[in-house]
C-alpha cells in the first residue's frame, strides 16, 4: 500500500509565528509528515506540500491544481489535508475522478497544540484509505463521510451525515 | 452509529508512577477517553474499563471476559485498547464472535507522551469500524488487517501482512 | 512564600478560536494555572484573572488597574503574565511600587503548543521571585533583567540586557 | 551569562522503551538540550551528557565524576540534572565547592509527558542562577533551596524546607 498525503494548508498546518507584533496562525511544514513520522508506517508513503492556504482563500485555479495533482499521480490512494471550511466544496470538485480513492481530512486544532484533533483524523482517513473503493471521501469527527453525503452542523462547525439516520 | 471502547490495558494507557523509587509504569485512566474528547466525536460511545494489564499479564480468564463483554454489547461495533505484545493472541480469541465488528487497537508509546501513536491508532480503529463487515481486526502502524492475516515483524515489532503483497 | 500570578493576556494564553471562520487566536484561561499545577508547587498561590489582552491592546487604564492589583495585594511576590510585545512599557509603569517584588513574564509560543516556553518562563519567573529584593523584574529567555535593564533585540525579538556585558 | 548543563540521568531524562516486551522506562538525551531550545536563551550554553542513571544507581565514583567536572568547568554556573530520589545526596557531596554556582534540578514526570514538570523546573533553576551566589542549591517544586535546608515530604516525595517558616 502507498498513500500519497497532499497539503493544501488549514488548520491541521498552523503554528505561532515566530514575527513580533503578530496576532495570527502562519501555515507552517505539512502536519501530515510529523504525524506519520510518529507512527512508524507500516506502508509507503510520500507528502507533498501544495498549497499554504486557509480554505477560506483556496480558489478555483488551486482546485485545478489539487485535481491534477490527483489525476496524475503514481498512487492510487490519496489523503489531501485540508481547512474545514471548504473541505467539502474540494471534496465535491474531485468527484470526476473515478479511478482514484481520495479522503480529505483536517483539523479544528492545529496539530502542534498538545489537544489537537489532527493525530485522530490522518489516523482515520488512513484508516479509511485501507478499505473503502474509489471514490472521494472526507473522514472528519471520527465519520467517513462520502463526499455528497455530508454537511457541517451551523451551530457546531462538526461534519455530520446529511441524514440523521446514519 | 454507536461505538463502545474496552479498556484492557498496554502500553497505550501507561502513566509515570507518582510514588517515589518507582522505576516502572503503572497503568491510568483509559487513553481513548482522552483521544475521544480531543475530537469532538460525530458518532455516540460508552468507554469500559474491564482490564489495566501490560498485555503480557492478560490470562486465559481475562480473555474470556472480553470475549463475555463483547459478546453481550448492545452496541454492535467494539474498539478494544489493548498492549501490543498480545494483540494478535486476543484478537484470535475473539474470532469466533461472528455478530459483531471488533477493531484491536494500541500503541507503541504511551498516550500521555508528546510524540505518542495512540491518538493515531485509535483514529484509525475508528476509520476502519466506520466501514469494516463483521469481524475481528486490528489497526496498527497504520494498516487494518484481518485477525489472521497479520503477524509482527521480529526486528522492528511492527504490525505487518503475513504475506508481502499488500 | 506566597505567589500571586496575574493574568493580563498576551502570546502565553492564547488558544485556538473554537468558532467556524475564525483565523486569529483567542485568549484563554490563565496558563500559569496549568503550569503550577503541573508542578505540584512548595508554596502558596493564587491567581486572578484580571484582564486577557493581547499587550498591543493594553491602555493606560488597563496599567492603573495592574498597578493598583499589586498595591493593594497580601503577597509581597506577585508574577505577571503579560504580552511580550509592551512587557517592558508595563514593567516601568509599575517601577514606582517600591515594596513588592513583581516579576513579569509571558511567552513567545502559546502554553497550549507542545513546544511551547511557557512552562520555562513561568519557572524562571518562580525561580527569581524566591531571591530577588523587591523591585520590579522582567524573566524571559532565560534571563532575569530589572525592568531599566531590559530592551528587545530588534531583529529577533529576544529579551536582551542593555548593556552587551551581562 | 554562560551555563554548563550536566546530565546526570534520572525521570527527566526518561523516554519509553522502544524493544518489544519491555516494561521499564529508559534513559535517553538530555532533556535540556530540547527545554533550552524551546526557550531560545539570551545566555551561553553547553550540555554534557555525564551519566544515564536513575539517581538509585549513582555510586561514589559517579559522584566523584561530578565533582570533578564540575570542578574544572570553564563556566562558574552549573545547572545538574539528576534524579530525584538521591538529588539532595548529590547536593550535599558537592557542598565542597566553593568557586561555583551550582544547581541540580529535575522531574517528578519525564520531560517527554505532555503533563511535565520538567520545562518548569529547569527553567526555575534558570531563573535562580541568574542572581544567586556561590554555592550548591536544589530546585524543585517551584523553591529554591540551599543544599542544607532542604527534605524530601516522606507522604507526597515533595523538596520542602526543613523548616517550615520559609
Amino acid at each position: 500500500m502507498k498513500i500519497l498525503f497532499i497539503q493544501t494548508g488549514g488548520t491541521i498546518d498552523k503554528d505561532y509565528p515566530k514575527q513580533m507584533k503578530n496576532y495570527a496562525f502562519e501555515i507552517s511544514e505539512p502536519a501530515a509528515k510529523q504525524i506519520i513520522e510518529r507512527v512508524n508506517p507500516s506502508f509507503e508513503y510520500e507528502i507533498v506540500s501544495l498549497l499554504r492556504k486557509d480554505s477560506m482563500d483556496i480558489t478555483k485555479k488551486d482546485k485545478r491544481k489539487i485535481l491534477e495533482i490527483c489525476a496524475e499521480a503514481d498512487s492510487d490512494k490519496i489523503i489531501i489535508t485540508h481547512g474545514t471550511d471548504k473541505m467539502i466544496d474540494t471534496a465535491k470538485f474531485l468527484s470526476g475522478l473515478k479511478n482514484k480513492t481520495i479522503v480529505l481530512t483536517g483539523a479544528f486544532t492545529p496539530e502542534k497544540f498538545t489537544n489537537s484533533d489532527a493525530d485522530f483524523n490522518v489516523g482515520a482517513a488512513v484508516g479509511a484509505i485501507n478499505i473503502v473503493g474509489k471514490g472521494v471521501y472526507i473522514t472528519m469527527n471520527g465519520r467517513v463521510f462520502k463526499y455528497d453525503e455530508v454537511k457541517r452542523d451551523k451551530i457546531t462547525g462538526k461534519f455530520v451525515s446529511i441524514n440523521n439516520f446514519k
